[in-house]
């Protein structure tokens, strides 16, 4: 069972445009941190730009940033609008052959287990599972070293 | 977001032999009844033969049966054991190169709407979901007839 590779990716850069909240990023740029396919982003930010998660600036100099703050991006919500389906068995698909289709009880029992996975999801927001900020120096005093003992040694 | 062709047909066939317990049924008749792959379902009744959900017998007048009752055949335990993987992302494999893995906070999320999921399943058997076995006759007052009034009239 898996989502498709177009929701791990727009997952993976909307996370990354929310750790560069200062500055419009490129595809480019993406692509070469997670070393993924430009086209394949390219695809993602088109139906991201469309679905209102992103925005987009065009030209030299252009690029894209987060059209709302992380903790607004639903995780339930942006799935729901990049995920092509959820058809995890052919009778939940309106166009099922299968010869069972309104006899079994299959479809109830997968909706439900659907939503359960759903709703989990509508509980968390891109904020919550963006990697940390990283600090400008490491260790657990750094934060509170004053500012002069960061100086190269005379 | 669904599940591979191979679960969707392993739940179909075990509904199809849930439904004939009194007799051995063969490939051929499962695909003809859903109109399904024969070489798909021959590869997935050696897997259910393996797994020990069903019991095949060899040769001439030869075929499968179900090794257990329908209602000792829990859906969660079923589709776990037939569904190559549940990697919803691809941080959730254990080769994963994803360069956020292990930073971000995406795996234990959807972990746990898996294990929503999977709950649900966990609640239902094979009986739950089975389409119910066609009475003899038709209509409301069927089965409250007694013997002599199905006779041909003279």
């Amino acid at each position: 069972m898996r989502l498709t590779t177009m929701t791990d990716y727009a997952l993976r850069l909307l996370m990354h445009l929310g750790q560069h909240r200062d500055r419009l990023c490129t595809i480019a740029e993406v692509a070469r941190v997670y070393g993924i396919s430009e086209a394949h982003l390219m695809k993602i930010t088109h139906q991201l730009g469309l679905a209102g998660w992103i925005e987009t600036v065009r030209g030299k100099g252009g690029g894209m940033r987060l059209a709302h703050e992380p903790v607004q991006i639903n995780l339930g919500a942006l799935v729901r609008s990049v995920e092509p389906d959820f058809f995890l068995v052919e009778c939940m698909a309106s166009g099922s052959v299968c010869t069972l289709t309104g006899e079994c009880r299959l479809t109830p029992v997968f909706s439900a287990a659907l939503d359960a996975f759903m709703l989990q999801l509508d509980g968390h927001t891109l904020a919550d599972v963006m990697p940390p900020l990283r600090p400008r120096a490491k260790g657990p005093t750094a934060v509170a070293l004053p500012a002069p003992t960061r100086r190269p040694l005379r």
